[in-house]
């Protein structure tokens, strides 16, 4: 990030006509935004959202009460603008493209096998990656594809250790019964793999959808552009970078605490402090959408508000 | 509200393309509005923000470190478009009308006299509410008065009892000194109008801005037009009604949970949950407005999204 876009804006923000930290968060995000933009003055005039879908193997142990062939269902009604990513998107001023990675083709059940060869995973991280606009001022990041709420625990798990158990929760909607089923299963998947750190935990757990989120941090943070995770399955597919350097998330805010459990969690683990908490827990970009809204706000204040001096306002 | 609307906007939502009440909150605020627009698909085209100022006589006692001058140079901010709320109005689509209350006039000193006679309260009240625009479809409310986070402490402690310490915050920024000085006038002054209950609390301890709001509330629950409040300030100006009936604020949302502490604290008191909570303590409305924006987003996804049935999606 560019420090000295970053002082120049905190000064701004310190002469704008408001006590001094009044607008709270939204002065952290416009800070924040001129450091990544690399100028005092960040705008959004052009807001990217990719989705990112993918199916997996898991779901052959039970973990989802939803059949997999939902996946394609879904980026079916993305691509008829008929999801919630579609109204939010729409809401917040952000071109979404869904990008769905070899639905038909599974990735291997984590509790038998690696989920992808090498490979594979190259090729999801570089459609990640070449998805990425060069020209976009923000980049929210979202994903759908049944079972991979299984696949965000097993990362999470591999990665920030605690019990399996921690990790898991209700996703789309599971019983007692399978959350128990779940558990076990992310306890066995990461016994399975264990001892592989890194993005190399890509392979080993993955998700072409959660590769593909890392080629898309990875090119925007090779391009300065500030990126939204949305909730717990965006920001664990991220863990594998943050295990090999927690670096690589600088530039990524979170846009809000799921619902999910292992989410605070995991945000604690990870030290992001999310924008919203709205009860949510659907994915698809939905939370990272909503707070978009915010960030525009943030910047809206930090671009169009009056000084002390320019209004002639005492105590500046 | 119109509980067949709002069980016709529940039944809709889980008829939509997302597990179960996966959208949490935005579920609750469509559901919310149905019920108080009186449709199953409410709608926001039309939204006014109301910020209301007053002065106050309590600064004698030397609460706030900024001159009573500022109030006005605010309002002179607001009017020329400078001040934050102006941005966040134009972020979210709210059409903003600031409204001056005398602000050379200011009330009496509360720790001393009753800040009002009962006609300068029903002036306030009747100015409040008749700004409210009939054909608005939500009200965003703030306030601005240097010396008010006084007043809201006051208005707190005499409705929710506990220590005046427990309601005073640094407002616009009193150091420690200062902040033990503001509970001791807070204690005083609720202390010289002790047993004074319900509305009548405005004449006590009020201040014009405060009673113009509580006549904003009313005249929107009159016209069956949802709420949403701002910060600690504007929900204490709502206190003495809910001291009077709870119901009288069943139409209002908190828009956020200030900064200042004792609004969480408030907000326990008067089961409300906010929206937001962005670490602000602005005022003006801010807050409130911000939140607007989660609204809309809520009713764009209500109104927007595919039902399962619509885009053959399995499992609704």
């Amino acid at each position: 990030a560019d420090v000295a876009a970053a002082q120049a804006a905190s000064a701004r923000q310190d002469s704008l006509t408001k006590p001094p930290r009044a607008l709270g968060r939204l002065e952290e995000l416009a800070i924040f935004m001129a450091g990544w933009q690399g100028t005092p003055r960040p705008v959004i005039d052009r807001a990217q959202a990719l989705v990112f879908a993918g199916n997996h193997g898991v779901c052959a142990q039970g973990v989802n009460p939803f059949p997999q062939e939902v996946t394609a269902q879904m980026v079916a009604n993305f691509d008829a603008g008929g999801a919630a990513i579609n109204q939010l998107c729409r809401a917040s001023g952000a071109d979404l493209s869904v990008i769905a990675l070899d639905l038909d083709r599974p990735t291997a059940d984590i509790t038998e096998a690696p989920a992808m060869s090498a490979d594979e995973v190259l090729d999801a991280i570089r459609r990640g990656a070449g998805a990425v606009d060069a020209d976009a001022q923000v980049l929210v990041l979202g994903e759908m594809g049944i079972g991979n709420s299984t696949i965000a625990a097993a990362l999470a798990h591999a990665v920030f250790g605690g019990a399996a158990a921690d990790w898991v929760g209700r996703g789309t909607g599971v019983d007692d019964e399978g959350l128990t089923r779940k558990a076990d299963v992310v306890a066995r998947a990461v016994e399975r793999h264990a001892g592989i750190r890194g993005a190399a935990l890509l392979a080993a757990l993955g998700g072409r959808e959660q590769a593909a989120i890392c080629g898309a941090v990875l090119q925007a943070r090779a391009l300065s552009i500030p990126v939204i995770l949305d909730g717990f399955i965006c920001t664990a597919a991220t863990a594998p970078l943050f295990d090999a350097d927690p670096r690589l998330l600088d530039h990524c805010l979170v846009g809000h605490a799921s619902r999910e459990p292992g989410h605070t969690r995991l945000l604690h683990e990870m030290g992001k402090a999310p924008i919203l908490a709205l009860d949510m827990a659907l994915g698809e970009g939905s939370g990272a959408a909503v707070a978009l809204g915010v960030l525009r706000a943030a910047l809206e204040c930090h671009n169009g508000m009056a000084t002390f001096a320019e209004a002639g306002v005492a105590g500046g």
